[in-house]
């Protein structure tokens, strides 16, 4: 039994009992909101609830209103023997451009700027209630790509790709800096890092992808791109196919990049050291 | 504002368009679902539904009991002016006990044997779906400590940090194996690792936990305990407070560990060379 499945079933949901309408609705929202992109067949709730398909019909069709009207998502309906509901955590237009807005007004924050033109970015980096809309927006943006996978690079790009990997439900892979001898064979490619020119080395467990896999790259910054290059060597190596690279940060300069089909959250046009002002601009949404 | 507070505010709450009691519901439960741990003021629910606080609080009453009836976690209500509402997604008894015994299968699988006596473990390790669910169990173990930080080393045990992290509302943070010029000054240490007696540095970013800041150590395994006392000396050097350490897996010898202030939700016997079973038991809630 799947952790969904057990997930699901050991409520207490099977003992029959009647619950009141609201109730089951809240029950509902829960279970659709923890799994997000799962495809949920209607007997499991028919199940969960000891309702008939007709009810818990009319159910979901309450929980789609609720959240087109309050923009929180999207519930998704697939006919069929096969079929049942799906909830996709869509962050669009005016919602996700306030995020957006949210976020650089901290990137802007001035005890930001660490010597050398740097931004301090880590405590944001690592904040999962801003990483888990920021992936879901990055979703939603990818989303037509269909992915089958989502890879990132340790470190500081993690929680962002595991959030993006939520959104779309998804596997998410790691590549190491190093190779580890608790993930097996592994492959291995050498990388100029486009701004240092520094060669570097990264790693992926073998079993990770398999081929013909579709890839989603995910990185928190991007100054030249040589990282996301390096990715993509990486997925060819395995056979696999890049079907797209969004990231958190890319520098506005230098333009070109070593990839060109990438995008961005927020630009970075660099810090104005005499007034302290640190440039960065969100790529919005259509409104 | 922050994001939550735009979050909440942008969607279509404040029109004042009276919605039905179920739609109420299924909104209010997402928003809590989202921001676990959050305390969210009930004038918030009044603003966005344009409801008095009196439907407010008889819609909390029935999102309350709901999550109770369906063993969903747990709302709680802080009282007075400051008060509001909180989702706490508590994660206990049979029902976690059913998601440990769910990741046993998948750990036992045999062909996650690696040789030298390892096991491969990253698939599960990034699947964010199952470290959605150890972390709030983990969450729910570690409660009565009441971190404010949440602290891990790069880099398999990011994902169930990150969710540790969401479990408790509070900030994650992330030591490394070198030290990055991006991060600002840093504190370093070295440290001995238990199992292979090699030297390896630790660094944490000196901004990243202030003084007397209580932390919880994350990590996903556990062999002789050199990771987790290198990282309780990089807290102790910030001046913080550890206030526990929780591991996915430690293994059962040696024993007793360099910490022993630990818990683990799974402790390893080894693999059995001949019959290539992988004894992994997990540790129990009482039912």
């Amino acid at each position: 039994m799947s952790v969904i499945n057990s997930y699901m079933m050991n409520g207490k949901g099977n003992s029959m009992d009647k619950v009141r309408r609201v109730e089951r609705m809240v029950a509902m929202t829960k279970l659709l909101v923890d799994s997000p992109q799962k495809l949920i067949p209607l007997n499991y709730f028919c199940d969960f609830f000891g309702m008939a398909k007709s009810t818990v019909s009319e159910d979901l069709t309450c929980v789609r209103q609720s959240m087109e009207h309050f923009q929180l998502g999207t519930l998704e309906t697939v006919a069929g023997v096969a079929g049942g509901v799906r909830f996709i955590p869509h962050r669009k237009g005016t919602q996700a451009n306030d995020i957006l807005r949210d976020v650089q007004t901290r990137l802007m924050e001035p005890d930001r700027i660490i010597p050398g033109g740097f931004i301090y970015m880590s405590d944001i980096l690592y904040d999962w209630h801003v990483m888990t809309r920021l992936g879901e927006i990055i979703m939603t943006r990818f989303m037509d790509r269909n992915p089958d996978y989502i890879l990132t690079v340790e470190t500081k790009g993690i929680p962002l790709a595991v959030m993006v990997a939520r959104a779309f439900n998804k596997p998410l892979v790691i590549a190491r800096r190093d190779s580890k001898v608790t993930e097996g064979s592994a492959i291995s490619i050498n990388y100029v890092t486009g701004s240092s020119g520094r060669i570097q080395t990264m790693t992926l467990t073998k079993r990770a992808i398999p081929p013909n896999a579709r890839v989603l790259i995910i990185d928190d910054f991007m100054k030249a791109g040589g990282t996301a290059k390096g990715l993509k060597e990486l997925v060819l190596e395995m056979s696999g196919v890049v079907v797209g690279t969004g990231v958190l940060v890319a520098t506005a300069e230098p333009n070109p990049k070593l990839i060109d089909d990438y995008e961005s959250l927020f630009t970075f046009y660099g810090i104005d050291e005499n007034t302290k002002k640190i440039n960065i601009e969100p790529v919005f949404d259509e409104e």
